[in-house]
């Protein structure tokens, strides 16, 4: 088998690309919360939710160029919150709920907070009422 | 008392911001998740959770610059997430929970879509395996 350059090249580009999604480009709270600030995008989560999709039946629903489409999905796969792949000339979408539980459970631990203060001033005031007696 | 059409002036243009600010400019999931998608905001989220802070509070743990913090919390208070209010000189925010309660339900909600899909589908697996006995 001789040594072919061009699948070389593609291999390597493959490997630049995958390496630079591992690093600079990993999905944050900022880049989920930004995915999720748009009603399109939370739409293809919602459709997500109930199964993989492909580009096409994801268009379906909305009155959207197709690049507008794939650019919200681009923010999507950014943001962690979907995965592509493509057999032949389809490209199939999943949800990816790793990052959706983690901007959760964020929220989560902020409702926990804020209502455990709550609670003290409740006592605060109940302490108070019943002082007054 | 006579007519002053100065305080009037001052009168109709609270108006026309308070009516500006309840219709067009109503957070919505977009603007809270827009709001969460900063490192910033998040931690200004986190300390508000503790208890009301005034502006020079909240700058204290950040090197930030006066304007682009008070930036932060204009985004903060447009997405619903925080409200402030001004006594003499000093402006004081505070946590608003309901609008983080909606982005957390709608969260959770989807979280329960996907979830009884998957466990649909380890029924199905399952009824697979049993059928090969």
């Amino acid at each position: 088998m001789r040594f072919k350059p061009y699948y070389f090249a593609i291999y390597l580009s493959n490997w630049i690309v995958q390496t630079d999604r591992m690093t600079s480009a990993a999905p944050t709270l900022d880049t989920t919360f930004h995915a999720l600030a748009s009603p399109v995008r939370r739409a293809v989560v919602e459709r997500l939710g109930r199964g993989p999709a492909t580009v096409t039946e994801l268009a379906e629903p909305f009155d959207l160029a197709l690049p507008t489409l794939l650019q919200h999905l681009r923010v999507l796969e950014k943001g962690g919150v979907v995965a592509s792949h493509k057999r032949g000339r389809v490209r199939t979408y999943r949800i990816r709920p790793e990052r959706l539980r983690r901007a959760a459970s964020w929220l989560e631990k902020q409702r926990e907070v804020w209502e455990k203060r709550l609670d003290q001033l409740d006592s605060y005031a109940m302490y108070l009422e019943n002082s007054d007696d």
